[in-house]
């Protein structure tokens, strides 16, 4: 079976609805999905070979689950470093942040000397409801993204892309294309221009509200939260 | 290295201190508890050898964590029918029956009736804030699972067992051992008279708190969420 894609419109208005209807609280969506990033990350390397992770953060909601992921993959056994230089208004990364702070979690705000020390970067700058222009001081963060020698992992779209579009054609995302990617809950319009190993999780849609999106609940196997998905597998 | 036990006290002050000092929301710290809960239940016995789970949930905290497993057990592929009687003030747990109602998981008020057609039962009933009498609609639920031809699982404790005391001497609860029990962070000392299947889940300690309430974080694998500790292995 291959898996459909969600635009940005319909992922928006699917996350409002879990929110609404599905009364779930954002505090339990993103726990799972940061949950599922983490292990994604397990996946492509445990902390015995890459222990130092470098996790850089938006201020949005994926941010919000780059802090999550930061905080199991400190439970893990790595020694994530987070990069998270501008927090967004909802309450919820204040605590996020809080609960790294209590496990003594750092926070740096300079990007290159810690991606220089790291030996994996995730990229939990911008999600699905990225548009239009790159703001400060994220211009440079993506292009030491583009340029890093580290691999890097995205979260549900690499930062700069269009959801739709895929890579920009200039700008400092002009040639980034991460080694990895994790879909939240379904994949983006823009696997089709990914070249990298690709994940998807956020397991907790119903078959029902799945069927009402038009998207797939990929196989999971067993009680895991996270699959593998080539991109080849995508209905594109 | 033997996992040391947490009493009732301490248990409460910790679940505090996660939720003042350590920023935790009640959500998220019950949707990795109820997570658990339901991986622990997968390597029980998985949807294709028991897909009828029937969970009994009681008014509070323990009853929240079987909300959240059977939700997740849904997603696992198992049927769960839920026992609900006493909907706990808490905003919560309205939130996360209708999270249920949304996936079509069915209630029932006819406890007897629906063990008649499980294949397991999760009893979620009460947790380490459980002391004195068994209040209604619940003594006779205890006297089905102290009855039960089918396994029970046990979420934090067996229900109507004193937390530190074990098994109460007379009761509907007086022969009840379920076939397995999962911890929340810890075991409690009731574990000295539980003779089954030992897990411990909610994978959300640093050792730092830990330390503070001088329990012992058990060796997760990778990025598990749930461990089996055999009881031989928890200081008594």
């Amino acid at each position: 079976m291959a898996l459909r894609t969600i635009g940005p419109k319909a992922a928006a208005a699917l996350d409002e609805e879990l929110m609404s209807a599905g009364a779930f609280s954002i505090d339990q969506l993103m726990e799972l999905a940061g949950l599922s990033v983490s292990q994604a990350m397990y996946r492509l390397s445990p902390p015995t070979q890459s222990p130092n992770v470098l996790v850089a953060c938006g201020p949005g909601n994926n941010g919000g689950d780059g802090l999550v992921a930061a905080r199991h993959l400190h439970y893990f056994g790595y020694k994530p470093i987070m990069y998270f230089p501008k927090q967004g208004k909802n309450e919820i990364y204040g605590r996020l942040r809080t609960q790294l702070e209590q496990l003594r979690v750092p926070f740096t705000d300079d990007f290159k000397a810690a991606i220089a020390k790291s030996d994996w970067v995730i990229d939990a700058i911008f999600g699905f409801s990225f548009s239009g222009e790159v703001r400060e001081p994220f211009p440079a963060v993506i292009k030491a993204l583009a340029e890093s020698k580290i691999p890097v992992f995205a979260v549900d779209a690499p930062s700069s892309w269009n959801i739709e579009g895929g890579p920009p054609s200039d700008g400092p995302g002009k040639d980034y294309n991460p080694d990895a990617l994790i879909s939240l809950t379904a994949p983006k319009p823009l696997v089709k221009w990914f070249k990298g190993r690709h994940f998807v999780g956020a397991r907790f849609l119903g078959q029902e509200i799945a069927d009402k999106y038009d998207i797939d609940v990929p196989q999971y196997k067993g009680s895991d939260q996270v699959v593998e998905v080539p991109v080849s597998s995508v209905k594109l």
